[in-house]
């Protein structure tokens, strides 16, 4: 059998490429360190000396303010010293390959990519291919997996709604072409949920969706009923008006998430959103603003979330 | 009466939006606090520990090196941690709302907005939105207002000319359009100078310019006659050629600063420039580097009166 | 007899603008500080604290990732402040001189400039107009110079090779248009290596090369013919195609650096390479990924021999 890559032999995280094949302990351990991070932020000096003198690169080849922000203020929240490469200025636009390019940044002694590509399986390729002290985050690779944003999500669920198994979660969007959905479903069913959802138009559901252990809803009233969370998806404004997609409008009638449509979910339902959010497209901003939204919490953890990610990968712990 | 949003229930600086409606002895501290730090700023190392911890936003809705740059060393030499948002690569351009782009940053635990933008009222909206603990500072806000240019002005006049109260002040050039004029002419009237002049043709003076408190001139060397300061705007050359002006040439010869228009002033004339300077439109080279200018002073003193405008927003005085 | 402007009255580096004029104890000394930091890199806190409370200004007018962050993360773990400013947005865009900009930052009190600029002579043209505490670090200028870039070279001989004396050093490609070229040519002689050798087609050597100190040849296999090293220049693509050079196709077949010519080589050569490398241009992937290859090693002690040259230049030692 094939060791997983984001392992090191004694099992504890080396990389973290994907929540597939990560098992219930480690996500756990990951919930609860970053329970301990989550007080840092809070705090009047917001820093903490684990990572100092550790060099951290943001190496984004898709652009990304929101992802890149946070990663950003984790590092540097951690005391390591952050480098910020967005690849359209960088070195590959002079024809240089990927692997040049990291191997590049390694022999300069950065411990930790954290990185963004539109290509799946890009974080994977990288994390083959660094040196053994080298750390590799991914922050996103095309449709394939968005992992850090899934286990924020979990952190927010958790924080809110207590433990995983009695509940039943519903994701609403273009869960095809949704990296953050993909992670999402690994991780809600790895922690052992009752029931995860997805809502979304045929064009929309991957084939063999089932295969993930999830149930499928066309219909966003009815798999609405009786939900404890309901994550929202953004929609891309380039796939509408796609062969994928009717119009903007005739999506918000059928699949935007209205407080009458959230009337048939549970009366204590909780309202994720990765962000940014499009109004009045996936979502009302009466849901978004309102009181079941933990749209906002979903972005304060993700800073405790990373800090406790990025110190596992160092094997360094809070506090 | 409504409270002034700058302030705090204790008269205390909360944020930092526009001169208008702050008092004397509130601009007076500022100028106090800055000339702690203005030694700070010549020492061997650079940094007092005031803001440690912190995290500050430089959140930019127009370029401006310059400007972000004053910003950004005056909250490092504060030991903050400092994150750069430039908005045409963020967020807002996948249709996000300042709003929410606002709220999201807050979630992260970013304890002050430094905001430019080019809608006057920006800053007042965003500090009118934000969470109690965070602070806004406003770098410039269309063409309404740029206070802490103008506290730096007026830094740099005390500091070459001592007491206000004997001064006359003369701002020559696009008034109607400067938001720095607009700021200066209130931290002038308010510090109590003996007499504010405005020089500019008709077409760039603003409607009932008086009211403001200020004696008005169409010709540059009747208004220079006497003065104690002259304060030199830039030209923006997108406005040249215009309904609004006459040519670079026409424009430098009737309100470009010479040498020999300026010997109509105080033989101890001080001459101030904003920045950047267009040599040969508004200003003389001869004049810009000769031995009565301050501009450059004017860019130190920056640093520290923004490190006195921050560290005062955040409740930390400096030593 | 002039002074060296890169030289302070005590004949210690004030500058570091150009290796031309530069004498070999200095050089020699700037190797032996390198080695000191070489250490700091390798450690688990890459940091010294020998540049706290300094302000680096990375000043680039021409972009280059891989360069500025060589000397960004030098001066991080020098724990220096540092600024990156583009040219492409900054004030000069306004039509401020370069000067202006210049006198600007000093006034905010940056203590060092890193420059990178198209212009031929500009380092020297800054370092001539900036103020006595302020130093200026040439990062490539035009085709003139690229000092650091020369260094890191020297240093990595020295390291693979041992003593310059023996040494038998080929120089392959644009020597023309190469300002990595010209440096490393004066830093060789001035090392006292045995021979120094250019190989490129006739187009592509300066005019009376030989008077620099040179065996000019134009077959690359009879230049190779029992060298110690080889360094190969990247070719730059724009050049391609012109009336300097034939093909892509032509040029590797003629010039590109390919196991079977290396053989000609001493058995134990050092194959060199500024980066980024061309694949297949001017060098084949089995050379640039093979045993002789020290290509990732230039990459790391680069920012070794940049933390010396930084900190020489301040009148910091390391431990």
């Amino acid at each position: 059998m094939r060791a997983n890559p984001q392992l090191d032999e004694n099992g504890k995280l080396r990389h973290f490429l994907t929540i597939e094949g990560l098992r219930r302990p480690l996500l756990t351990d990951i919930l609860d360190t970053a329970e301990s991070f989550a007080g840092v932020t809070e705090r009047t000096v917001k820093k903490v000396p684990l990572l100092r003198g550790k060099t951290i690169v943001n190496l984004f080849f898709e652009p990304s303010t929101r992802t890149r922000t946070t990663f950003e203020l984790a590092a540097k929240r951690l005391s390591a010293d952050v480098l910020n490469i967005q690849a359209s200025v960088s070195a590959t636009t002079k024809g240089e390959t990927l692997l040049d390019t990291l191997h590049n940044l390694e022999a300069m002694h950065c411990d930790m990519f954290v990185v963004r590509h539109c290509d799946s399986g890009a974080a994977h390729f990288m994390a083959k291919h660094v040196a053994p002290h080298v750390a590799v985050i991914n922050a996103g690779d095309g449709s394939h997996a968005h992992p850090t944003q899934a286990m924020l999500d979990m952190f927010t669920i958790r924080r809110h709604k207590g433990e995983f198994g009695a509940l039943r979660v519903a994701i609403v969007g273009d869960i095809l072409h949704s990296r953050v959905a993909r992670s999402q479903i690994h991780a809600l069913t790895t922690l052992g949920v009752n029931e995860v959802r997805i809502i979304a138009p045929k064009t929309l559901i991957p084939a063999h969706a089932e295969a993930l252990g999830v149930h499928v809803y066309h219909d966003l009233r009815e798999g609405l009923r009786d939900v404890d969370v309901v994550i929202m998806l953004r929609l891309q404004n380039e796939r509408m008006g796609s062969a994928f997609l009717p119009g903007e409008h005739e999506y918000y009638r059928l699949f935007g998430l209205t407080e009458e449509k959230l009337a048939l979910a549970k009366p204590d339902v909780t309202v994720m959103h990765p962000g940014p959010i499009n109004r009045g497209v996936e979502i009302d901003s009466a849901v978004a603003d309102g009181p079941r939204s933990v749209i906002l919490q979903q972005v304060s953890y993700g800073i405790a979330v990373r800090m406790a990610i990025m110190s596992m990968a160092m094997h360094q712990r809070g506090e």
